[in-house]
């Protein structure tokens, strides 16, 4: 069976053959320079490591894996440009390293690029694979514009936020598993359960992510960087802690929120104060499990012997265990 | 068989039957406001037109239809911010009437609701479709691509600029056309036909739009508009211009190009002047009915009865008679 490091080296030597044209060079550099290697290439590894779990040869999956790498670059290259981010993975995001038209169509060009590449699976499989990928686009253009839209309302409960987390990130990781399992003929139960798997895991590493940000240190994850609380960035922990909180600890939270004077890291000592006043790191950690358990859960479920989904679970345990 | 206003009419009921969702609202209403009953529907139409062409039954090509015009508007939305452009169809453009964001992520959901919509098409036909229409969208943003830059850049030839609206306008007709012809059953000689009929008739269609601006009063198609001339925009005839001029006449019109202080009406007969000298009205006007007669001996090629391409002989008429 290949290992998740084998899986990353087998797409990063086919997005080397990608082949993309040359010209027009205002096109097609951007989406080079987008899928240079410094990515983890996570979801197009997880559709070889979901097809590997039934077959041997996952040649049948690396189309699906490629379009899922590349349509993933697509919304990072157009999520720069709506989310204002300059970096992304320490290089000049796209629109900033050229202009925001530039990566508007690169981006565009990137879309479909994915579904050249999608559509170069086996004409058996193309309708179930290109349904399901077309479903999670749509979910993903979704999820980002949920995000947009919640970064405006301070009245976001908990299951709003886990709806769109499941909506942004959660689904592609999902589909990419599903689509792998389909690539390696499994049975349609046997791939629903990957997917849901999938969903799982997702919504513990986005939720890991936002309890990193604020308590890293503790568990020795790495360090902690309180961007998210200086931002004001709605995370599982604000979410909670607005929904949670009452009398004075809102006002004191809520005078965080519109504080912009506030040295950073004594805004960041505050709301972590509140956080743990009402034990706000302790409920996403639980919430974190939960998700994680019922993400192997679903691998239990599988119908292939125990020793079929080893490297899932090592690739599970790598994502919760994670430094930031 | 159908007429084009008969096909018209059943893409604008099919569109109303599109059933977008409603959540969340930022990014599915601009959707149903570029797609309200405005355009004319020329892209699905021909699509349907080119199926009836071989059989009576065109339900095969609906979905075909409806992808084709959901990308046309897709691609409208992303170009009207690309280009500035503030209308679209005497309504604001998405982009102004929201903002950029909500353009650029209401066009991704866009393109992909054009992908869902060809994936509904027979599996046996789906292959082929998609292929084909993933080849359309890449050449439509290279397209795209080549008229920006072109803008940029003084020293554009003829063949440069038929090259790039080929690509920007010629390809998706062409690609609506031969759609159609595969839902239809055609043969491949066929479907390649209706292709090249769709190309030479997206060209002559293009450069006359081109014409109109500068010549339209002459021959009673309408009101001349200069708008072109005014902006410096790379035309066919100003392309032409540049590429036949020398010497004073040259100079005169690189001078036009500069000036932008000159009042319009001004600008419009002085650059029209050095379009007389030139002979560049005509030359144009020679381009046209070289492509368009090279479309219609692609129609006399097909291997059907004389009467079943009469729909697609008057709809070229149509394009190549409208007023501007």
């Amino acid at each position: 069976m290949l290992t998740f490091n084998e899986c990353q080296e087998l797409i990063q030597r086919q997005m080397d053959r990608l082949d993309l044209p040359t010209a027009p060079s205002q096109l097609y550099d951007p989406i080079r320079y987008m899928l240079e290697p410094s990515g983890k290439r996570i979801r197009p590894s997880m559709v070889l490591m979901a097809c590997n779990v039934f077959t041997e040869d996952v040649n049948d999956a690396l189309y699906a894996a490629l379009a899922v790498e590349v349509f993933h670059n697509f919304t990072l290259m157009h999520d720069d440009i709506m989310d204002q981010s300059v970096l992304r993975r320490n290089k000049p995001a796209v629109h900033v390293r050229w202009n925001p038209n530039v990566a508007i169509l690169s981006g565009d060009a990137m879309v479909i690029r994915a579904y050249e590449l999608i559509a170069q699976s086996s004409p058996d499989k193309l309708p179930v694979l290109l349904s399901l990928f077309n479903r999670t686009a749509r979910e993903v253009c979704e999820g980002q514009q949920y995000d947009m839209d919640f970064e405006h309302i301070t009245a976001i409960n908990l299951d709003q936020y886990l709806m769109m987390i499941r909506l942004k990130t959660a689904v592609l990781l999902a589909a990419s598993l599903q689509m792998g399992a389909i690539a390696g003929n499994a049975g349609a139960a046997d791939a629903a359960r990957l997917y849901r798997f999938g969903l799982g895991l997702g919504m513990a590493f986005q939720l890991r992510d936002d309890l990193l940000d604020v308590y890293a240190d503790q568990d020795d994850f790495g360090k902690v960087t309180g961007n998210d609380i200086v931002a004001n960035k709605k995370t599982a922990l604000l979410v909670q802690a607005l929904e949670a909180s009452e009398g004075s600890l809102r006002e004191a939270l809520l005078q965080w929120l519109e504080n912009k004077e506030a040295p950073r890291e004594e805004k960041i000592a505050g709301v972590r104060q509140i956080y743990d006043t009402l034990g706000i790191g302790e409920r996403t950690k639980e919430l974190i499990r939960t998700y994680h358990e019922q993400a192997l859960a679903e691998l239990d479920g599988l119908s292939v012997p125990a020793g079929r989904t080893s490297v899932l679970r090592k690739l599970s345990e790598l994502l919760m265990n994670r430094k930031k």
